[in-house]
């Protein structure tokens, strides 16, 4: 060990000593992944289950390699949790979850990809396959860190907990409803999350601010039962057209939510979070392609990176009610149904949203009908404090492999777990994503740039060393 | 033969001996009503068939026993038409078809009910029982009057094509088939149907129009999948939310219809179409307790009455759009779809108003979604022609046996088969009703007014010799 040299190699503290693993070992970690990658876990599709457990006992198996301890799959009503802890750099030192998951996207188009969607594939720098940059390849980096301190060095400065889903691409509540049971077990400091992207090759990134949801259902009635509307069109009101008076009311055609005092408490961006939003390359181009519509909108007065990561929304998901089978059926229908929300940004409070739009219904709903509100779900939006203890050594470690300060960027696009370990244990999660903004995640082709897959390694080594520091 | 005297006994015409006979069998007629009614056949409830087709075979049996020729049932794609005719008055008298249904509406609420819904109980001079009014009791009259001709006379002074429907409650299509299928078949020079009230029961009336119908599907469309609304909100358009500002450019709340050009053929009421429309009792109070509607509403310029009988409308029919199950999805749905339909008076064009709707979504519709917008189905409004051979004979006939003459009065509640015998077979139908205002159809305590059923068949049996003798 002692007689070891080169510019990699330095064995006088736990990081060196994990640097120098992960770089001997990093072809066998591509193996690896690659082996991880050619799994099918795709969490969308019914009746996948078999490849999605698959991955989930893989994953297992390779934690338990890396030296995780207390490896075992926690069952949900959904998809099995992937835990793992090493608990053992002591009761001073901060403890960390690493959340990640395992489940990917469907391949769909198939025959859009260049190479076989589950053959790992390298074309140029980059490692093509379904789920290389969401999530597996990202989640994998903090296994493989993990690794390189625990049998390069034999210890970590942190004590970790790897929770790792396998329903994020399906929204399943396994998740939540583990750590709402399971609050003290999953107690911890912080959380880090790797599934996100890097503003560019050069320049990493922190998700600085996540939003909020006040999440309602809108019922509003009519006539006690379906009427002919021949007999009674035109002296009892439609709970149907009513709704759609109540729904333009809610927000204008321009994007503007009409709520009163909904804006209040929206906080202004700094210069420098200005500045932040707007490096964020996401463009007009690439939304029109993700999402098939048929022009962009929204609220003209803001830049699109604004309007997706600092600006609230209230959309209606769903809708029913009349008559919706097959053909005609001339009713005044005593029912419909919406499903609506608002998403939030700081500083805005979730309960007192769901206050004021409950108030601003009730106002604009005629007479002529009745409205009935309930609250699904709150979570607040939060904003990862830059100057905290976590941020802090994220941002070091990312100085410290890639030369430069990481931004902090808020984004719309939400990684829904993060509200709920904030909700139920109180913690934030530091975002510290290595993809890059063209890595092409639920589409085909989707890819990773291998670099920072390396990178990302060197960059966790040098976090968790940096967080342990603190305490 | 004779022999006989006494005021009601007149031996000289076809039409006394039909009264004659009518008024000796009255007792017997009651009793059949009575076992018509016992039987429980309610259209609206699956897998009530069987007390259906038997109500459908005792009128069967019934028509025959009256004297009815080529009586059958005819298969539709629901319950069996039945049919029976008398086409023996000779080729130079007109001929009528007499419509009527004997489906019934479910008695529900039940505990309502102050005697057995399916027992028919003389309560002062009312009948009651489901059924009694709305429709049994009222084609009765017709089958009673057919009977007392041709069993009291030997013949008719028209011919006749009675065709009775099992799924009128239930909005089947199985008349509307086995018309376009049978048009020369029931080819015929007007309908007669008393399924409608009288103003009072002193006053009778005819209804003098029905409502057109211009029924549409709208479709929305928004990205090409459901899109996450964290990600993506704020920057592409919801079509649910699209859709409610759509519907409320339709028709603004206090139900003004906002599509331009929509009402330049409606004619206004003449000072006697008012005056007809005004003593129409229907009402603020009557209309709450039918609906249930928290409050009357609608266009506050036009009485009730107008509004309902004389006033185009616009409803939303029924919406189904996004996540509709339960619980919450966070999507920005890829497509809604309504079915709506505008119901039209007198002088508005079917085809016209769905070109005007047309070019209006169209112009409604925000670039930042797509619409498609489909024709269900036209149909036209349609005065009766009161100046007409059938309206003339059918208030002849009113003012004989009740001494007035009718009113007539538009009414909202459409007999959804006159627009078919209109649109197919091109013959205008005489709604010559026997019922009374509150006869509760639909409703616990059904009830039809006794002597109404008997002065319905003298009056029908004077209709049918006013009609004959025109030609």
């Amino acid at each position: 060990m002692n007689e070891a040299g080169g510019k990699n190699t330095r064995n006088d503290t736990l990081v060196d000593k994990a640097l120098d693993y992960a770089e001997r070992n990093k072809d066998r970690f591509l193996d690896e992944l690659k082996e991880f990658l050619r799994i099918p876990s795709v969490g969308t599709i019914p009746n996948n289950e078999t490849d999605t457990i698959a991955a989930a006992n893989w994953l297992a198996d390779s934690m338990t390699s890396a030296g995780l301890e207390n490896v075992q799959l926690f069952t949900t009503s959904g998809m099995p949790l992937v835990y793992g802890d090493w608990l053992r750099a002591g009761a001073d030192k901060p403890t960390i979850i690493i959340y990640g998951h395992y489940d990917v996207q469907p391949a769909d188009p198939i025959d859009e990809w260049n190479t076989p969607p589950y053959e790992p594939t390298i074309v140029d720098q980059y490692l093509h396959c379904r789920g290389a940059a969401d999530d597996k390849g990202q989640l994998f980096i903090h296994v493989k860190s993990i690794e390189s301190y625990l049998k390069g060095a034999g210890s970590l400065p942190v004590n970790i907990k790897c929770l790792i889903e396998g329903e994020e691409e399906a929204g399943g509540e396994g998740i939540e409803e583990f750590i709402v049971e399971n609050r003290s077990f999953m107690a911890a400091d912080a959380i880090a999350i790797s599934d996100s992207a890097m503003i560019s090759k050069e320049q990493p990134a922190i998700v600085s601010g996540i939003r909020g949801i006040c999440y309602a259902y809108l019922d509003v009635f009519g006539p006690m039962r379906d009427l002919h509307s021949g007999s009674l069109g035109g002296v009892v009101d439609n709970p149907i057209n009513a709704l759609g008076h109540i729904i333009s009311k809610l927000k204008n055609e321009d994007g503007l939510i009409l709520i009163p005092g909904f804006y209040d408490k929206v906080r202004d961006l700094n210069q420098a979070e200005r500045a932040a939003q707007a490096v964020n390359p996401i463009n007009e181009r690439e939304i029109l392609a993700v999402s098939g519509a048929p022009q962009i909108w929204g609220e003209t007065d803001y830049p699109i990176a604004e309007r997706l990561g600092t600006r609230p929304t209230l959309d209606v998901h769903g809708v029913i009610g009349g008559f919706t089978g097959e053909g005609t059926k001339t009713i005044i229908p005593a029912h419909v149904h919406a499903k609506i929300s608002m998403r939030l940004v700081p500083d805005q409070e979730a309960r007192e949203i769901y206050e004021l739009f409950e108030e601003y219904i009730h106002q604009i709903a005629p007479p002529s009908v009745r409205v009935e509100l309930s609250l699904a779900h709150n979570s607040e939006p939060s904003l990862l404090n830059a100057g905290g203890k976590a941020a802090i050594a994220a941002a070091a470690a990312y100085e410290q492999v890639f030369g430069r300060k990481p931004l902090f960027i808020r984004e719309g696009g939400s990684i829904p777990v993060v509200a709920v370990f904030q909700e139920h244990l109180g913690i934030d999660s530091v975002m510290m994503g290595f993809g890059l903004p063209d890595d092409r995640i639920h589409a085909p082709n989707e890819r990773f740039f291998l670099p920072n897959f390396y990178r990302g390694i060197s960059t966790a080594i040098y976090f968790f060393d940096a967080f342990g520091q603190g305490n």
